[in-house]
């Protein structure tokens, strides 16, 4: 053996990804909308308000409450406008909505949200399935609902779905990602929102795609929406903190993901990105013994062990 | 907005994290090892070789099968002379063993084995809960287990428990780590294996480590071994992978981890780790849909759902 020689993997060991880690993150929590949503029992309002209430007392700063969308496809948010009403006030919490088509930002302005996502597929495949139309015509409408929305007030996210592949259509080329984030800032986003909504990223796509879309987006904030299908979203999340993204949506517990497939996920849990960053060093402004204690109560609502790992461990002495 | 400005978080958007990814990586199948000792069950021999060929069967070149500890306090393994007599022979394909002490490494030769792990603890607390003596008697227990096993022909790791913090002791300093592995590269360690036993390691504390670690290992290959615990596992595999680490330690189907603690968990699950690695475009030589057979078997026997994902998604349709 040698000493004070070079690992044969590389050229020094000092890392680089390292440089550009924020020194804090906005966690989006998404558990109402993306979590709900996707349960096949529909929980009642009232619950849903207590829920959220629990959430807003957590100390997030963004909360994505609803999804305005139709209530026949999506009978777990036709409460939308109710929930909406019924919002809890919180000094520095902005409450967002999801919106697919323009018909839904009406809706969402309609009830006063002051920060609207509107979400389009850069998946042909994904959204003749989900909106009805190819990809150019949903970008289309994307760039409508977000001029929309912006007349309306609000503050406009372009969310893009698929943007790291797509299930049934495979892999997304870069170029037209970043063709659909160029237009989106163009029609007056605030943020963009690039969303692996199939859970098909992972940290070297990730790190391909922020290299080309990042300067495209220019000033606006891009942040990153992780699916969990393959176990890989903490891992593309400290991908993109090396890039010093400091945008994250997640849900309490890891919510979310198909009920009727085995093994389909739900978002990166809250409690465990909360984890990460404050072991990082990373400042979030959020009380994770609340956070867990949502997790819970949502684990015995639900009446099934969650996803997330944190709100599962107890006391310290938790392995051998 | 504005066009082609640099985003806020970064200087540039070129990512040198993945400058220097390996093309290809080693995974060392620990299931058998890590994974059967802590079932509470015992499982029988017969069967653990049944087990232990299916793994051989899925293309590993390395598969840690047994642990040469005492079988009182490890009944899982008190056939290991057995199991290690009877393992299947393939033709690139090394097995090794576990030892915690020299009797341990004297019963690995006897038995054979090519490579052996010599493992002592970086956490005082850790060590005497496990070894029955603090660091410093540990490691130069350490030091001579080394020196036997290589006396006696056999490739020899040598191991780091809790090189990443203890669940007991907290945070472990790394210019203690960097001692140990300078003393195992001196006793002629051919490897060294830097284990996150408890869980407890997070991106920023994977690279701060191998920073320092690294030059001081010199020539030596530092391989990898994490715990899932709080769901950082393959997020710290990827901060990895960017200081070119290509030998990880994996689990089937995440095997591992306190039956009496709830939440806690075993090793990054090998399947998964295949996969991240795949769609990188990394290397393994491992066949996975074998692997996830072997995942799906095991999770038949156990009676229950492993915390891998993969071996979970049957199709491709697996998401909304």
């Amino acid at each position: 053996m040698t000493f004070g020689g070079r690992h044969p993997g590389g050229e020094s060991p000092q890392s680089p990804w390292r440089d550009r880690l924020p020194a804090s993150v906005i966690l989006t929590e998404v558990g109402p909308r993306d979590g709900f949503q996707f349960e096949s029992a529909i929980i009642p309002t009232d619950l849903k308000i207590e829920f959220i209430r629990m959430l807003a007392d957590a100390g997030f700063s963004r909360i994505q409450a609803v999804a305005f969308v139709h209530p026949e496809k999506v009978p777990q948010m036709a409460d939308a406008a109710e929930v909406a009403r019924r919002l809890p006030r919180r000094d520095g919490l902005t409450w967002s909505a999801l919106a697919l088509n323009l018909r839904g930002v009406e809706r969402a302005l309609d009830a006063g949200m002051e920060r609207i996502e509107a979400s389009v597929s850069a998946s042909d495949a994904h959204s003749l399935r989900n909106a009805g139309m190819d990809r150019r015509a949903a970008l289309g409408q994307g760039v409508a609902m977000i001029r929309r929305a912006a007349a309306g007030g609000a503050t406009v996210i372009g969310g893009i779905q698929c943007a790291l592949g797509c299930v049934f259509e495979g892999e997304i080329p870069i170029e037209r990602v970043a063709e659909m984030v160029a237009e989106m800032a163009g029609a007056g986003a605030d943020a963009i929102t690039l969303a692996d909504t199939t859970g098909m990223g992972n940290p070297l796509s990730v790190s391909r795609l922020l290299e080309r879309v990042l300067p495209v987006a220019g000033g606006l904030e891009v942040g990153m929406h992780f699916h969990d299908t393959r176990g890989l979203g903490l891992a593309n999340l400290a991908i993109a903190l090396g890039f010093g993204i400091r945008s994250f949506d997640a849900s309490v517990g890891g919510l979310g993901g198909c009920p009727f497939v085995p093994g389909a996920a739900g978002n990166i849990p809250t409690e465990d990105t909360v984890h990460l960053l404050a072991a990082m060093g990373i400042e979030t402004g959020i009380d994770l013994e609340r956070l867990k204690g949502c997790a819970r109560a949502l684990s015995v609502y639900l009446g099934r062990t969650l996803p997330g790992r944190i709100y599962r461990l107890d006391s310290p002495g938790s392995e051998s």
